[in-house]
C-alpha cells in the first residue's frame, strides 16, 4: 500500500458519506489474457478501487453498505499450488486487515450479497473491462450494452469529487512519475540524432525506461515523424533529416500515479527557421498558463486564452488574417489546434475518463461545446488547488483537414490557405506538461524541466549527437 | 504481412481441407482496454488469426466455408475522424486484397452468415479474450462457461496439425526473435553486478529491449532472487550479494514469433562452489538434448533421459540415493525439477497453449500423467524435423515443498532429507534455450549462445563488472 491504512479508511468514509445511500460495489481488475488464457498482459488495478483500497492483487471486489457503514472485501485465498508456482504472497484476510476493511467472504459469496440487498441501490461504475462487464451481466442481470446508461451518476459524482483533489502526499507520487517522464523525454533527445533510429526503437526505449524506473507507460507512446496525426503510432521506420519527432509519452509509477509529456525534436539536430517559428508559438502557447490559471477561473478561460495568442501568432507569420476574437469565436484556429488545451491527470493519465468526461471536466459554468476542436476539450470547468491538468497546445499541418476546410470556404476570412498549403509536409509541433493548480496559481510538476524551446533543444541534443 | 500472400492462401487452403466440412469462424482480437476504454494494452493479434491472415488490425473476423471454398473477411472501415487521430491506415478492403481474401464484408453482416448456416457445424476455436466471448455468446448463443467444451476439436487439430511444423521462413523469423532474447540475457548479465539493481529494474530494462527491437515480451519476465518460485515475479527489492539471479525472459518480434529463454548468474559475479555444483548438473542436463533429440522419439524420452541423468548427479553430491532407474520411476527427483523438460514454441510462447495441451503436447503414442512433476511436461509426443521445443531443465529449493515431502517419509529411500535441508535457502537454477528439431537430430536457436555454463557466466559477468 502506498498510503497509511488510515488514509483509506477516510477515503472509504468520505465515500459512504458522498452517495449516503445503498451499496456500493467496487470491481478491481483481474488478469487481462494477451494470445492464451494464462499469459496475461501485466496487472494494473482499476484506479478507483486501487484509490480506496490501495491492493495490486487481481480478483478482489469492494462492496460498501453506506447505511450501515459495513465493509466487505470479496476475494479468494492462494493454494499450495499458488506457492510452488508463485511464490508466498499476502493472503487476502491480510490484506483486507492492511486496508482496514473488517470483513473478507470468498468471492462466491458476492451474488449472495446482492440477492441479500433486494430492493436497496446497487452503485457501480461504467465497467471497460470485458471480464467485469461478464461478471456485472451474471451478478446484476444487466447486459454488458445497457451497463454504462445504468452505471450509478451518484457514485461517480462521488468519486470524481474525491478524486479530482490531490492530496499532498499523492503531488509526492505524482512528481515521482515526472521524474520518470524526464528520463524518458531526455533519452529521446539523446537518441534522436544517432544513426540507425527508428520511431519503434526510441518508443521501446522509453518504455524500458518507464517500466524499470516505474510500472508501464501511461498510455501507447506516441513517437511520430507525422506529429500532424494525433495519436500517432511508432513505426519501424528509419528517421528522416530535416522532420521533427514528436514524442508524446508518460510513466506510471509502480503505485500508478501518471506523467505526459510532449516534446518536438528535429531530428537533424537543428530546426528549419519555418519549425522554428512554430515552435516558438507553441511554446509560448504553453508558457501562458503559468501566468495565467489559478484558482476560480475555469480552465476553460486559459484554453480560450491560448487559442488567441495562438491565432496572434499565426497571423504575423500570414497563415491567418481577420479579427482575433472573432475567428478565436468562429473556431478557425482549430484548423491547427483540433483538440483541448489538456486534460486532468492522476491515476489515469486521462484521469477518471471512464467514469465520463462531462462529470470529470465540466460543471455547472461550463457545459461542453460542439464546435470542432472545442468539442476536444476534455477539461474546463472551474479550477481548485489540487487539480492536476496538462497543458498542451499544439500546432499541426493536416493536408486531409485543409483541403476539406480550404475546399468549404468557410474559413477563407481567417485562414489564408495559399500560405498554408506551403506547410503541408510540415508535420506538427506539440509541447505538454502537467501542471498543478496551487492556491495562488500553478506551477509544473517535476523538478527538472525537459528543454522545450527551439534553442534549448537544439543546445541539448548537440551534447550528445 | 511478413509472409507472401501465396503462403496464406496456401495455409487457408489446407485449413480447408483438414476441417473438410461446415464453416470456420477465426475471430481476431480487438484491443484490450487497460484502465479506461480507450487507454488500452499494447494490440497484439491472436496468433492463429496471424497465421492464416497476417493482418495486424484490431476487429477483423475470418470465415471460411469449407464445402464452397468461400473466404469472407470481416471487419469495419476507417472513418474521416479515425485518419485525423489515427493517420492514414490500410483499409480494410486493402488488407483483405493483401491476403487474397475475395470478398470483404462490415463485422455487422457475421450475423447474417451464421443465420444463414442454420444446420451447418460452426467451426471455432476456445477464446481467451473477454470481448470475444461475449461475442460469441452474442452470436452463436453460447454461454461463455460453456464455450471452451464446444469448441471444435475437429478445427483444433487441423490448426495443431498445420502451426506445429514450422516452415523455412517461421525459422528464420525465430532466429530473429533468438536475437532479441539473446540481447536481453546479456544484458541482464552486465547489469547483474551494478550497484543499485533490483529485479523490477533489470526486469524493465529487458522489457525496453524486447519493445525496442520486437514489440513486446513474450511473457511477463520472470526476475527474480528466488528462482525456486516457478513464476517469481521481479520486485523491488535490491539484489543481494551471494545469491543467484534466475532470469526467465523472451521477446515477440514485431510479427509476434517468440523467444524464451533462462539463465541464472550469481548477483556476486562469482558463484558459490554449491551454487557450481547445481549449476554444472543443470547444464550437462541442458546439453543432454543436443545428443539425444531427434525425429522418430518423443520429447518425454529426452525428458526421462534428463531425470535420470540429473538423479545420478544428485546422487553423487549426496541429495539423492538408491536406484536411479527406481527413483525416477518413482518421481522422486520432481522434488528438484517439478516441471516438464519444455514445451513447445512458435507465435505464442507456449505454442497454442489456448487450444489444449493434449492436441499441442501429446499423441497417440504418450498421454499425460498424473504424477507430480511429470504432469507438468508439457510437450511429451513425438518429434518431428520443425517441431521448437524448449529445452529448461532446473534444480529447485522449495522449503515448503521439502518440508511437505520429508514429513510424509514416502521418498526416504531415495532422497536424503537432512543433506536437502542444507540447501533451503538455495534458490533455484534453470537453463534454458530453444531447440529445433532438424532432419536428422536438433540445434538451438539463435546464433549467439548467451553463456550458461559456470564459467562462461562468470567470465562474462567480469568483463563489465
Amino acid at each position: 500500500m502506498l498510503f497509511s491504512q488510515q488514509t483509506y479508511v477516510e477515503r472509504r468514509k468520505q465515500l459512504r458519506e458522498l452517495v449516503g445511500d445503498g451499496i456500493v460495489i467496487l470491481f478491481g481488475n483481474n488478469n487481462s489474457p494477451m494470445n492464451y488464457p494464462n499469459n496475461t498482459y501485466k496487472f494494473r488495478q482499476d484506479s478507483s478501487f486501487l484509490y480506496f483500497v490501495g491492493q495490486h492483487r487481481e480478483g478482489l471486489t469492494l462492496a460498501i453498505d453506506c447505511n450501515s457503514g459495513k465493509e466487505i472485501l470479496f476475494g479468494d485465498e492462494v493454494s499450495i499450488d499458488d506457492i510452488v508456482w508463485y511464490g508466498k504472497v499476502k493472503s487476502a484476510a491480510e490484506m483486507a486487515e492492511e486496508s482496514g476493511i473488517s470483513e473478507l467472504r470468498p468471492m462466491a459469496k458476492l451474488a449472495d450479497l446482492v440477492a441479500e440487498a433486494k430492493g436497496r441501490t446497487i452503485h457501480y461504475l461504467p465497467p471497460y473491462r470485458h471480464k467485469n462487464m461478464m461478471v456485472i451481466e451474471r451478478l446484476l442481470g444487466i447486459k454488458a450494452e445497457e451497463q454504462k446508461a445504468r452505471a450509478s451518476v451518484t457514485l461517480i459524482k462521488a468519486i470524481v469529487k474525491l478524486r479530482s483533489i490531490k492530496s499532498e502526499e499523492e503531488i509526492a507520487e505524482l512528481e515521482r512519475a515526472a521524474a520518470i517522464g524526464y528520463k524518458m523525454h531526455t533519452t529521446a533527445m539523446q537518441l534522436v540524432t544517432k544513426p540507425g533510429m527508428t520511431e519503434a526503437y526510441i518508443s521501446g526505449v522509453l518504455e524500458g525506461i518507464a517500466a524499470s524506473l516505474g510500472s508501464i507507460t501511461s498510455f501507447g507512446n506516441i513517437v511520430t515523424m507525422h506529429g500532424e496525426i494525433m495519436h500517432g503510432c511508432p513505426s519501424p521506420r528509419a528517421l528522416e533529416q530535416g522532420r521533427l519527432l514528436l514524442v508524446d509519452a508518460g510513466a506510471e509509477t509502480f503505485e500508478h500515479y501518471c506523467s505526459d509529456n510532449t516534446r518536438t525534436m528535429p531530428i537533424s539536430g537543428k530546426f528549419t527557421q519555418k519549425q522554428r517559428e512554430i515552435i516558438d508559438i507553441v511554446a509560448d502557447c504553453h508558457d501562458l498558463a503559468l501566468t495565467f490559471a489559478k484558482p476560480g477561473l475555469r480552465w476553460y478561460d486559459t484554453h480560450m486564452a491560448v487559442c488567441r495568442l495562438m491565432t496572434e501568432r499565426l497571423k504575423e507569420i500570414g497563415l491567418m488574417r481577420g479579427d482575433t476574437d472573432e475567428a478565436v469565436a468562429a473556431g478557425a484556429h482549430a484548423l491547427f489546434m483540433p483538440h483541448g488545451l489538456g486534460h486532468m491527470m492522476g491515476m489515469d493519465v486521462h484521469d477518471m475518463e471512464g467514469l465520463g468526461q462531462n462529470y470529470v471536466g465540466y460543471d455547472d459554468t461550463i457545459q461542453p461545446s460542439d464546435q470542432f476542436g472545442l468539442a476536444s476539450l476534455r477539461f474546463a470547468r472551474k479550477l481548485e488547488p489540487g487539480h492536476v491538468i496538462t497543458d498542451e497546445p499544439g500546432i499541426y499541418f493536416i493536408p486531409d483537414l485543409i483541403d476539406d476546410w480550404a475546399k468549404s470556404g468557410k474559413y477563407d476570412r481567417f485562414i489564408d490557405f495559399n500560405k498554408v498549403n506551403e506547410y503541408r509536409d510540415f508535420g506538427g509541433v506539440r509541447i505538454e506538461d502537467d501542471v498543478l493548480i496551487t492556491p495562488d496559481g500553478c506551477r509544473f510538476l517535476g523538478d527538472d524541466r525537459v528543454p522545450y524551446k527551439a534553442a534549448d533543444v537544439e543546445d541539448y541534443i548537440a551534447q550528445y549527437k
